[in-house]
This record gives structure tokens, sequence and C-alpha cells, in this order.
């Protein structure tokens, strides 16, 4: 169980990275070894002032170059800086080195490098990211949270199979329930696009599709995967992550105001704590992309040492189920409906 | 000043709508005539029980022997229940009885039963709702909230200038800030919806375009409008008050854990106060449909009394301020981009 970390990924790199790390290498003992990807001076350093010992045979640094910036074009950057972190450490899945890849950097270019270098499994299209988020019946992730923008019905139809494969095996949700993220719960409601995957996903064989969803079934509804394009999911998951941090703030403003309720506020600080615990994004730490022919983690650009922790966690788990063959095969069990054959049908050409 | 108020509207119908009625009678001296519109027996019975004295010059009961359900089809519903509140109340205005409108009922037959009947303002195809978020430096509205799922540029553009107007003639904002909701804050980031919509923004005279925004430019951000079409619009609404509602819940949750933080909670019970009150729709009330020829506010469908009164004195506002001469001036000084003259500016057509 090999994972090589973009040592070099993240806005607060590569302090982040090598705290994680050093949790990681503690608390996971599967994790046999750890590939810190990176600039090498750089990442000795960091070691030294954070004391992880480079002579411990479970972790090495692997020399990079050059970094992709966080605001950088992703496939862009990826063609023109082979020598990145992203890139080398993707090479390194690629060639088995690495079981698989974690990184906070720049998610374009991560989505890019693992579908330009690893290429999409067999039958998928497009690879898409699950973002986990905190339920009431435990954890609902939206698919895709931001890797294909401009997602067709069939995207959608391919995200439900893998996600529900996710959950299943990985999460160990015995039968995953999935739901479209739409602007009502009717089944007429919703775009020409949500209508058309609406249709589609009442008639894929091996899910549990539930029907449309909304805002507050993210929180309240037992529920696993949250389907949606990658422009939706990733407004969706910003603008919630947004409120939880404005909540937050504006609560502490209000608490400042009277020393009466600074003093209540330390009384009540346990609660506090398990809400940030239950609610962080660091508890849960990466987000895997699906789809691509590898374990590919991505992590909050904002990650902290905690959360890059759990981003190996993830990455750990999800090579340990090993849920790309079954992917494939789900994919393969699928009635045919390529778009060439939906043509085909629609001008009834035989 | 006369406001019809769809007195069957809302989930909590008809309580909430004569609380409301009675809190704007109370505070609002400017609303000459609030006229109740609904089944009269049963408004007479709600009147009787809350104390609304129907002698009150200022209020009476219009009869309507149909309501249309939150859950049924908008317009189907608007062309098949001609004595439905909302098709009487629209009719008031339509004829010039009312002022204003003011729902808390089915948004969907709101929408549509205001755009057949009142139509939309020259220059304008689509109308859209304006729903106000609390932001750190005033309110920021997302523009448009559902009324028009499958926008095009042209409707945001069109909403810019409306947003623009709304903020600054009821708003009071000097230079109210415009942005474009997307996947990231660069230019190139987004749909090809968005970004043909960012291009014409950017040409767009008489509005302050600030760019993409994210997620937690609507709070953090000083933003007065910010665009999408209504499918992202209402997603984004619905979700950020679903996170705002579970962050409460489980705080609450893990304060009622031991009797020492239920004590903590106690001593600051202020700033939960403070907070529910800055963040509360309630607080806000209502949100103007912008577009059609006549003053709409739409209603949360789970208003309470205080969220209709709110939503009232958000109608006697915008009235006040007649924006819908402004809106059409506005429009009328953009340069002409009709889509039959792009067609033919595409294909070189003199």
């Amino acid at each position: 169980m090999k994972v090589a970390l973009d040592a070099m990924g993240g806005d607060h790199a590569p302090q982040i990275n090598i705290t994680g790390a050093i949790e990681a290498l503690r608390d996971f003992p599967k994790l046999t070894h750890l590939y810190l990807v990176g600039e090498e001076t750089a990442l000795q350093k960091e070691c030294a002032a954070q004391g992880l010992d480079l002579k411990n045979p479970r972790v090495s640094i692997v020399h990079a170059a050059e970094v992709i910036g966080m605001a950088e074009p992703g496939a862009k950057s990826v063609r023109r800086k082979k020598q990145s972190s992203i890139s080398i450490a993707m090479d390194m899945v690629k060639e088995g080195t690495a079981d698989a890849f974690v990184s906070a950097g720049n998610t374009g270019a991560a989505v890019a490098a693992a579908t330009i270098k690893l290429r999409c499994l067999k039958g998928i299209d497009r690879a898409g990211i699950a973002s986990p988020l905190p339920n009431e019946h435990g954890i609902c992730n939206i698919l895709d949270a931001g890797a294909n923008p401009e997602a067709k019905p069939e995207h959608l139809v391919a995200y439900a199979v893998m996600g529900t494969a996710f959950a299943r095996h990985v999460l160990g949700v015995a039968e995953p329930r999935v739901g479209l993220m739409s602007n009502g719960e009717e089944e007429e409601k919703g775009t020409t696009f949500t209508k058309e995957t609406f249709k589609r996903l009442k008639d894929t064989p091996g899910i549990n599709f539930i029907g449309n969803v909304e805002g507050h079934d993210l929180f309240e509804t037992k529920l696993d995967i949250v389907l949606c394009d990658g422009f939706v999911g990733n407004i969706v998951l910003k603008s919630v992550e947004a409120t939880a941090k404005a909540v937050s703030k504006w609560l502490k403003t209000e608490i400042k105001e009277t020393p009466l309720r600074m003093a209540g506020a330390v009384l009540a600080q346990g609660a506090f704590k398990a809400l940030k615990a239950k609610s962080s994004y660091e508890t849960y730490g990466g987000s895997p992309l699906l789809g691509v022919n590898g374990v590919v983690i991505i992590a909050h650009g904002s990650s902290t040492g905690l959360a890059v922790r759990n981003a190996i966690r993830v990455a750990v788990e999800t090579v340990e189920h090993k849920i790309n063959p079954r992917i494939e095969e789900a994919m393969a069990e699928l009635p045919s409906c390529a778009p060439v054959e939906m043509v085909k049908k629609a001008l009834h050409i035989d």
C-alpha cells in the first residue's frame, strides 16, 4: 500500500503536507510507504523542522522541480510543467510505483493529469469528484463536485453507478441511495438536462434511485450520492461551506459583544467543538476522483494537516477495496445506450 | 398604497397571513388598504380568532373560492383555477385595484399568473426572482432564484439591469455591485453559458459588473446582485438555507448533551437570538419578481407571520420607488443585440 502525496499542493504547502504525513504514518499501519513528491530542498527543510525522520523506511522524498500554482489553468499547466509534483506523482501511479495519489493542490490540474495519464475506466467517458458532506444519517457525497462542468445525462448515469460502487464497497453502505439535485422534488421539476437524466436513472439497473432531491435533503434525508453536473456541484459545495463558515463567524462576533455571552460560550465550548468535528471538511479530508484508472484523492485547497492525514486515510481505504474493477463490471452490465445508437433511433435509421 | 395579499398562500395559511396582516397594518402607515384574498368564511373565522377587526376601513376580504396547493404544477393550475386566490389577487393588480401582490403560496403559480396577466415590461423577455441573503456588507440578492430555470445569456443581462435598478432605488445602494455565479473567479472559469454571459455583461453599460463570484462571496464580499439561471439560483438558495438550519439544529443537539453546555447556552442566548435575526429569511420576508408590469412579492412557503409582515413591507417600498419605468428606460438604452441581429451578424447577412 504505497501512496504518492503531492507535497507542494494546497494553500499552506508544504507545511500541512508534512504534518499530515507524520500523522498518517503514525495512524495507518496499512500504509507501507509514503512518497513525498515535491521540491527536495524545501521538503527536507520542512521535514527537519517538524521532526519527520527521513531515515524511516516507510517514507521518502521524490524530487519534482516544478509546482503548479493554485490559480493556474489546469490542463495547460499539466502539459507545460512536466516536472511538476502533480505530473510526477501521477506518473508514479501510472507506472505502479504508487497505488494512489493524494493532492490538496490545483484541482483542475489534478483532474487533467489523471485523465491524461491514467485514462478513464472502460465504459467511462468522464471522471467525477465525489465530495463528502455530513448528513444526519451518515455521509452524503456530491458527485460531481467540479471535474466535469458541462456534463451530459449519460455522464450522470455513470456517476450513479460509480457512486454506488464507492458508497457500497468503501463506505460500507449496503444499499446506497442516489438522488438527483433539482429545483423541486416532483419528477416534472428541473431543466431539459435533469428531466432527461431522471428518465435514464429510472431505467438504470443496479442503483437505488430515489428521485429528485433539494438542499435540505443533503443534511436531513438518508442519502449517499447526490448527482449533478460539475458546475452545479461545485457551486453547491462552496455555498454550503461558505454558509457554515459565515454562521460560525457571525455567532462568534455576537458572542464577543458581552462578557456574559462570552462566559456562556466558554461553558458550552464542548458543543462548539463537537459541531466543528462533525461539520468540518477536515474530518472527511478527501474526495475521490471516480472513473479514472487509478486511485486519485482530491483534498481541499485550504487543507490543514488533519485534512491531509484524512485524505491519505481515504486513499488507503479506496485502494484496499479495489472498486475500479467493480465499476467496469457494473458499466458493462448497463443496457447499451451509446449516443450514436440514440441518434439512429431518433431518426428511424436501422 | 393598496396591497393584495394571497391570504391562502403558504404552508401555514391562512393563520400566518392574518398575523402578518395585523402587524403590517400596525407598523406601516403608508399601507392605505390591505386586501385579504381568499376563502371568505375561513378568513372571517381566522380574523375573529386573531382579533383583526374587519370594520377597520384599511382592510377587507376579497372572496376567492379556490386555492392552488403548494405542490400543484404552476402554469397549469393558474389556467385551471380561475377563482384561486392567486388569480383573483393578480387580476386586482392588473386592473389597478391593488398596487402590489404578496404571496407565500405556490411560487410557480404566482410567477405564471404574473407573467400571463401582467405581462413582462418593455424590453424584458423573462421575469426573475431576486432573493435576499444576509451579507457582511448589507444584503446580497440571488437573481434569479427560480422563475426561469433555463435562462439564456440575454436574460441574465436583463437581470443585471433590473437588479441594479432594484438595489439602487429600493435598497438605496448608490453603486450596486453585480457578480456572476460561477465555479471559479477567473474569467475563463465556467460553462459555455456563463462564459457567453460574462462577455455580454462586460459590455453592458449602466451596471457595475465585478466578474465571477463563488459561494464565499455571497457572505463576505460587498455584493448586491448575484446572477445565475433560476435552476442554479434555486438550488443555491435552498442549500444555503438548509446549511444554516442544519448547523443550528446540530449545535442545539450538542448543547443538550450536558447540563453545563445548556447553562452556557442560556447565558449566551442573546448571541443566538441576534444571529437568528440577522440570518433568518423572516427578517427579509419577500423576494420581488422583477420584470413584470406590476409589483409582485414572493414570500417563503414556510413563512411565519413576521415573514408575511416583512414581505408586505418590501411591497410597500417597491411600489413607493416606482422602479418599473426605470427598468424600461435602462433596457431601452442598451445597445440593440436582439437574437435575430446576432444571427445575421454571425452569418454575415446585411
